[in-house]
């Protein structure tokens, strides 16, 4: 397992290492399958596959997938080359996501394009992307190859909502929620939806709903972690997205009953190229104070339970309870 | 017609027309469902959108495979489909090629890199990629399916080879082969392939080779043209390649003959981050002098007569006579 879980020991691993018990021994069959998939007669392309795939994370996609796969106790094999799709279409999503916003690292190591180029990056997420798409075709399923390429089309509209909601003070509750729901919690629920036609058909809409919902309290509570946590947690100086100018839900939840001199002060960071880091700082003591962070996470409180009620109909079983398990490890989560 | 070709007319542009004759009709729904693919309720999206589609070029991989799904008069309606998928997925990787090249025009008018920013086109590329296959898997046909997602698999090796041959003099005439087949014969392969399995599939792996060899001979003139024609023509500087280290056949075809003198200038280029108009005109003149051009034609045309050599077993038809065409049309053009 230790292959797997590349972070230290601590409550969240024991946690996730509770959710991936009952498919441990697929996950490790994923990875391979990971390798098997990207393998290439180019020094270069290995050279980074190598990177990419040492620097893989909890394989958190793969894990719902697998569950959802296993809600009936009979899994079929082909849910192994899914997972291994669905985790390296994401980890293409996260290469060409730290390109667009020249991130310097990722997950604590540096990412391709710090590492490599630009150039690299982009070429390498279509190769990574194309890949996946390869070995989709293999598991001739018109079902799963629909919603595969609905949520690639999704994942791209979200990358592009989330450009337009830079320095986008006017962006809503709503428009938030279009935006996660696409560069996130898409992806979560079209794991649980494929991995669901592999194994528990007749949970196929209990179980995109599951992700969906689950994948927006991920997102929320990630959002809330980048007001709450620093570095040493979460792998990114907090902070961060107001840096970037990006607009999310605590800042959301308060902005419009802001008094105006604290509503001078969100403008004037909004409207500098290089907020200071005191800037910061005193944005998010304001979001704070408003009670930003609460309601962001009522929010995501909201979500998770929507995401408990969307299994309702399914009998117990070690893979269910492992997906619930996933609920409150997405919103108790502090990385 | 005159929303197909965008360029001013020509005995080129005449000789296109002649091609596309056969399949004009079709060729204008293609451009319709290209549309339909990409709409979205974003305005960035909108505006990119209509600038690429605006920018349209000649829709030669479009003729090619509706031409191949012609060849026994009894084309399926799919194919429409099919052909503006190819398109949005040469659209694509146009615009991450433009992005990875730094290019500011593409067809005489602004990349969406120059024109939006390095970060929408990253995005446009992936979107409009990922728009494609939603519409391919509604061709409902996993031959097809496979033929599609091995080429863009191969496009983004090619990618990856064209940046190994940045400054590569050791570059030889067989890893120059393995590029262009990537980036450019593969696609023109798959569109010819995929045609013929709309409508013709006994020519299947015949029309697959008239493709790849079709598609070699394309690039190899392409990479001429770039020593032999100015802007006015092709839309680009001559000696463009060579300026930004761009190892093409002419060069490689002369390189282990050049006098030591030669050679050293030739290494001076490439050992200059930004050589000099004149470094590059005398480089140019020296591979021009030592034959690089002919030999470079040479290897061309023996592309192009084993594509017409590849439609042997195909009966006489209008469709047919337009392929032949076809490579006459590439081998002759000076664009």
């Amino acid at each position: 397992m230790s292959g797997v879980i590349a972070r230290p020991r601590s409550p969240m691993t024991d946690a996730l290492r509770g959710i991936q018990a009952p498919v441990m021994d697929r996950l490790e069959r994923v990875v391979e399958e990971m390798h098997r998939m990207i393998t290439s007669d180019l020094a270069m392309v290995e050279q980074v596959s190598a990177h990419l795939l040492g620097m893989r994370g909890k394989m958190f996609r793969p894990t719902l997938l697998l569950l959802a796969s296993d809600l009936e106790g009979k899994p079929e094999p082909r849910a192994v080359t899914l997972a291994a799709v669905i985790e390296l279409m994401h980890l293409a999503t996260l290469v060409h996501d730290d390109s667009v916003d020249h991130s310097a690292t990722r997950r604590g190591l540096p990412t391709v394009n710090s590492m490599f180029s630009h150039q690299v990056s982009v070429i390498m997420g279509d190769f990574l992307y194309s890949r996946a798409l390869r070995a989709l075709v293999t598991v001739r399923d018109f079902d799963v190859l629909r919603v595969i390429t609905d949520v690639s089309s999704e994942l791209s509209m979200g990358e592009m909502r989330q450009l337009a909601a830079i320095d986008a003070l006017s962006f809503g509750e709503d428009e938030y929620f279009l935006l996660i729901r696409a560069k996130t919690a898409s992806l979560l629920s079209a794991a649980c939806e494929s991995g669901a036609l592999c194994g528990a058909p007749r949970f196929r809409d209990a179980l995109a709903r599951y992700g969906d919902r689950l994948g927006m309290a991920f997102q929320i509570i990630d959002d809330i972690l980048d007001y709450t946590e620093d570095e040493s947690v979460t792998g990114k100086p907090s902070g961060n997205d107001l840096r970037e100018h990006k607009v999310t839900l605590p800042l959301i939840a308060v902005l419009p009953a802001l008094s105006a001199a604290a509503r001078r002060r969100v403008d004037q960071l909004f409207s500098d190229d290089q907020p200071s880091d005191e800037a910061i700082q005193d944005v998010m003591g304001i979001v704070a104070e408003a009670g930003g962070i609460d309601a962001a996470r009522r929010r995501g409180e909201q979500f998770a339970i929507e995401a408990e009620d969307a299994l309702a109909a399914v009998p117990p079983s070690p893979a269910r309870a492992a997906l619930v398990d996933a609920i409150a490890y997405v919103t108790d989560r502090r990385w």
